[in-house]
């Protein structure tokens, strides 16, 4: 079986997770270099991670989770964010491709130009339908290089956003997309895999 | 270097296709396979794709998508729906739970309720952001699924939802998060890949 085809298969949402299993920041560092390649509408990179390695600070969140001992026992706490601003940073995003010479001044400027209007253009709600829409894609990204690092996460949506961002200090500018745990599964706690639908009661051609 | 972190360096959104390329049903269904084992909030699986393989239903989308060019040089274009109103079959999706005996019927009742006021509580918007969540971590997996049996695929938001419902037909219980398209890149309009933010800007430690 092909080594994504086992990692995807291999890929659970862990439900507890053992203790004694510290990560570091290169640890996720090398999880976050894959990330970096998730695609991103207009490759405006909304994404941005909170990593809570701090016990006392995962002992808050677990509050605001509805008390889930997995925030506590897991081996770090990631908030996963999406800028509804993010297109205001066009400009230096696309920077070196005018420095590389792609764009020359007049093509740099259109580019800017149409990927700002394209999101003022749109309105308040588009832009946070795309934090969410473009978090969501680089989380998938992060729990499959997670998985192939070894480690085990938990995508989670049970938590009371407006105290995670009091908690960490986060500003409006951001969407609070997901919360994700990561550590070592611990397997005993592991149900069978949940029901999957067929393909066929998913999936519609035309 | 391990074959999935080949495989995140190797995706690329592709700007355009090689023209002869058809894909097949079975093509598309064995990539399939492997999205249905994305996570999904409380297994609900808000995810649907119509995937459109009929060229003049191709041509109809074009329109819809301003005009882009690669809508009809691609062998196949998917819209990725999300369902607001998933969390009304998780009745459906935990039966089978209770059928191997994993939960007897009163804790097979208090998770299927769990779930439903969950949803109820938090209202329509909650609904609408958890169809684009969900289906936003399966489309990254379809992606790269996509990849990993050597096709090349571009995610766009570049189109009118509306017209798109109107030309698909589909339920406003649905909303049209994502389109991609599917194919054989045509490298030669290949640029190189946009800059990416380092991981110290994208990720903060606590």
């Amino acid at each position: 079986m092909a080594e994504f085809t086992h990692l995807v298969n291999e890929r659970r949402s862990a439900s507890n997770f053992l203790s004694g299993h510290p990560i570091t920041k290169e640890d996720l560092n090398e999880m976050f270099e894959l990330v970096a390649l998730a695609p991103s509408a207009f490759n405006l990179q909304h994404t941005k991670y909170v990593t809570v390695l701090d016990q006392d600070v995962k002992e808050k969140l677990k509050q605001a989770a509805n008390g889930q001992y997995k925030v506590v026992s897991s081996s770090a706490v990631l908030l996963v964010l999406g800028d509804k601003q993010a297109y205001q940073q066009a400009a230096d995003i696309y920077e070196g491709l005018k420095v590389l010479g792609i764009l020359n001044k007049q093509e740099y400027d259109h580019m800017v130009q149409d990927t700002v209007s394209f999101y003022e253009n749109r309105g308040e709600q588009f832009k946070r339908d795309e934090a969410i829409r473009n978090a969501s894609l680089s989380a998938m990204m992060f729990m499959l290089s997670a998985k192939e690092k070894g480690w085990d996460t938990c995508p989670m949506i049970g938590f009371d956003a407006e105290a995670v961002k009091r908690i960490l200090n986060i500003d409006d500018q951001f969407e609070v997309v997901m919360m994700i745990t990561i550590g070592k599964e611990k397997t005993e706690s592991r149900r069978p895999r949940g029901y999957r639908k067929p393909v066929n009661e998913f999936v519609e051609y035309m």
